[in-house]
């Protein structure tokens, strides 16, 4: 080990000179930035980049060490361009708009509901108006319930598209959405609405998908001749159904087949929907909890069309273009790094109209009133197209 | 400007002594690399590069320096560690397996078909079995067509694990499979799919979706009161339909639609599908291209169950877990930075039973041949979960 240890000591060596000059040109960097501020001159000088790294290529004896320094430099660069966008920023930036919720008094979780962890809420009272996708007894209903608590004034709609619409004109102060489940991945219809409509996440809530067997009152196990769900409850049931020789019919949605066997009163038939539904339709619960999986959930997220946050909101999503062009998501990515943001999620969508060419958004942790955030904000909006901040809410894992 | 130009010279002075150090480290890294490779120890070597970072951090003279530090000696650690995995690959590899397809005869393009780039193809001759999924005139069967023309032993199945299945086992040669929609995105349940079977991609085809208004022989415009589809075929060409008056009826497919108006002569009734299927119905072709947006597509993917690339392979796909920890994902893209690899795509899907943990698949330039491919991929799979290479192949755009 010796051997090792004396390479090492060589390489600390070195190392230390080198945070010397990074020091060094941090120093001159900031009075590049005084400079640049007093003449109105922009962070980002990609000509003076690109010049950079041919000069420092040409500095290099090796290929391998040319595209080493090569990465180094961009690198370098990136820190040089995040302390110069931290002297000048506060006086003015892309999200000066989104402001905190100043004053509110935030409230722990209130009404009964089916998570035991309590968290922070947005203001809301007796007289807010909510609004769903979804129809009622579903897990939309379920999510909105367990968010806002049974109080306040809701209404549903039946796609994604009417909510965004219902929150965009100003028919509901909040609205509640399904963005992932936990087996099935994104929604994508959700992310492309998002990415198009003006609308801010607030909030997120994690409804755990429980499903239950539901029945007309009075009926027991031994009378069900047909099952109805919808065909993914049917499928995350298999285990429990398989041997019972039931007639298994696919519906549009879970409760729209706890309402047809209330609707109907036949004591054969029964429906594989949440125990809420089963409430909500005035059924019995002949058997809880028959999904195969335990631990399957959807994630939904509370939308508003102002741009609010609470002061302990621990992750933002933004989205994003990127020109077609080698490194671009690294720089992109650069930014959180350097910034100590943790990334939590990337996804990439078309573009509508524009063949092969994508939408990105990405989650992080942060609060938007975080030097570091605004830091990194600051990069990414100058680098991208159509840069956006979806929001700044607190996170359920 | 002067005042710039003297920031920058200090700047260019400081940057040329960080080009020397750089060079100076890189020699020294090659004896590590000697020295790990004699005594047979792992190139990476997490706990030094934290008590590393440790070092340097304190070295700063402030918080930002710290930050900037450990920024800048994450990548140069990565690029040590690039140098040390190329001066000890060659010997062996997790994808040894993975070889050229020698002495192969590149074939060009041959029978008749809808585009018109000539471009390579795996080798196939007249009794090559192929599998597509979907039915018979839908744009899989196209798709199929394309890439290997009329002659072919080909045979669908109606899903897409039984066409993995079908390769798996051997029952064909090679599948067809659609991957990535340039309006909806990609097809999440392929996706997962490749995740979890050996199969490997060898091929990518693109089926322009064009869709055509077809009706039994003899049938004009007038005659119409009826029209059949898939959904999205009848959301595709809104404008077209708008005002025809003609009642809309959704089925499972496009090809559905036009096998059904076939077999029920009804002179009244046509479908919206691809002018292929009216080729193999026998149906007229009423009105072509009615499609609203012109530029929609469809990717399909070539599979096998055999680890071959073509020489000329441009694409490599590949797949990973990654532990829950910030910056892990920042790692494995700068393998691609470094290495000069253009990233095309990166896609995450939930691992069943793994709640919100994820699979991540990228797709990036480059064939498995090439060093710089070798190097990344060596970083990445020392450095992630269940890496797996799906598959090395000429993407089309």
């Amino acid at each position: 080990m010796d051997e090792l240890l004396k390479l090492r000591n060589d390489i600390d060596a070195i190392d230390a000179q080198i945070v010397e000059l990074f020091e060094k040109r941090m120093a001159v960097s900031e009075s590049v930035a005084a400079y640049k501020e007093k003449i109105g001159k922009d962070v980002l000088d990609s000509d003076r980049e690109r010049e950079k790294i041919g000069k420092v290529r040409e500095l290099a004896h090796s290929e391998f060490n040319a595209q080493g320094v090569e990465a180094l430099f961009n690198q370098l660069m990136t820190i040089s361009r995040m302390r110069q966008y931290m002297l000048i920023s506060g006086q003015s930036s892309e999200y000066s708009g989104f402001m905190p919720v100043s004053g509110m008094a935030v409230k722990a979780r209130e009404g009964a509901a089916a998570e035991d962890v309590p968290f922070l809420r947005m203001p809301f009272d007796k007289g807010t108006k909510v609004v769903y996708s979804g129809v009622p007894g579903a897990y939309g209903h379920q999510a909105m319930l367990g968010y806002f608590g049974p109080e306040v004034d809701c209404f549903n709609v039946a796609t994604f598209r009417e909510c965004m619409d219902a929150i965009k004109h100003g028919d509901a102060r909040y609205g509640v959405l399904p963005i992932e489940n936990s087996s099935t991945g994104i929604i994508t219809d959700v992310y492309d609405l998002m990415g198009v409509y003006d609308n801010y996440i607030v909030g997120e809530y994690v409804v755990r998908v429980s499903h239950a067997l539901l029945a007309c009152p009075g009926a027991s196990m031994e009378d069900i001749k047909t099952v109805y769900s919808h065909p993914q409850g049917l499928l995350q049931c298999r285990s429990f159904l398989s041997g019972k020789n039931w007639q298994q019919i696919s519906l549009n949605n879970t409760a729209a087949a706890a309402k047809k066997v209330r609707d109907e009163k036949d004591k054969t038939q029964a429906a594989v929907a949440s125990e809420m539904a089963a409430g909500f339709y005035g059924l019995e619960v002949l058997a809880s909890k028959i999904n195969d999986l335990n631990n399957n959930s959807t994630r939904f997220i509370i939308i508003q069309n102002r741009r609010e946050y609470l002061k302990e909101a621990n992750q933002i999503s933004i989205c994003f273009e990127l020109p077609h062009a080698s490194g671009t998501l690294y720089n992109i990515l650069s930014h959180f790094i350097f910034n100590g943001l943790n990334m939590n999620r990337i996804e990439s969508r078309p573009i509508p109209g524009k063949k092969w060419q994508y939408r990105f958004f990405v989650d992080f942790d942060g609060c938007l009133s975080q030097r570091q955030v605004r830091n990194a904000l600051t990069g990414i909006a100058s680098e991208t197209d159509n840069f956006r901040i979806l929001g700044n809410y607190i996170h359920v894992e």
